[in-house]
């Protein structure tokens, strides 16, 4: 999984099926990921909102939630961190 | 999944049977990803065409789609945003 | 999927029994997909012969092919584009 | 697999229901990887420690371990590296 | 699949139950694969030793040979390619 920090929204009216009432949002890795900047679209499966921290789980990962088995997800927000101290790292 | 622009086609004449009746669509992820450029072939499950913003699928979750499961399908359209004020960033 | 060429192919005597009878491809990605020149071994589905312009799935959708749904392959060549013409790109 | 350093922990409270209990770990790859430093949050299946040297599986793989098949999880540490003189490379 | 070099071992004595037997090989692209000299940690399925070239399958695709459908396995040598005469590229 990736920390990441949700930066906005994409609306997509036409789609699958299996993606009706999906909350698209548009997520950036952390700088403490070490790995650039490069963003995602993530469907939300935790109740994220702008600015969140969260953890993103890409794959089929983003399938295991009741409800989602069957949906075109490859990415899902799974976790809110609820403020940057739970996030610790010995430098 | 990724928002990318439909920049092209392919035709394969000769393919695995399962995926007779696919259409193969070249699509760019748009600079909002901050991703670079890299190119994809994915199947349209949409409706694109040509210079639309899509949501493109990648990997297993391209097969989720009635129809598609068993095909040899590793990205996919899934989504189309109608126009670009769909796409919010915060920046 | 990517569009890739053939360039070359590989051979190993002593593998998996469930890759017997596999034949391997070395195949580049063409430069119309802006992703640099990096290689992958395919296993071919289609008839592919070098030179040839083809189409290659990565991960489990390389083995939706009948006969290859429990062999060791990550890459697939699952189409042949008879010609240059076969790729449109709007530039 | 990869090789890396559990170089911290992230907490997040709300989740995925099919993750609590689950200890999250930053881990980042050692330099033997040859691959950067990129990191990752993987889920803890081995009894890992801040500076434990540790095998890191990515994708499905990460859900093989029982009582995970059906968590939200694409990466997981799956065995402990003891000490640095386990691993060998022949340079 | 990539062509690779085994040029490590690796032991982990704390793992998953998953992992009991299973041989860890560090291996490295060869340099006709273009694509950088990042390492990975691989099972062998294929009876591999140091020096050796290999066909390293990634994946979902390193879990289909017989008895490792449930280990917490995402790289494996499923071939080896007995010199390098069996690899050939068309420049």
């Amino acid at each position: 999984m990736l920390i990441a920090k949700v930066i906005g929204t994409v609306v997509a009216t036409r789609k699958n099926s299996n993606l009706i009432g999906s909350k698209f949002m548009i997520v950036e890795p952390v700088p403490v990921m070490n790995g650039g900047a490069e963003r995602l679209v993530a469907v939300d499966q935790a109740g994220a909102g702008i600015d969140d921290l969260v953890l993103v789980a890409l794959g089929s990962a983003a399938r295991m939630q009741t409800g989602c088995q069957d949906a075109s997800i490859d990415a899902a927000i799974v976790g809110i961190v609820a403020n940057p101290e739970e996030i610790f790292v010995k430098e």
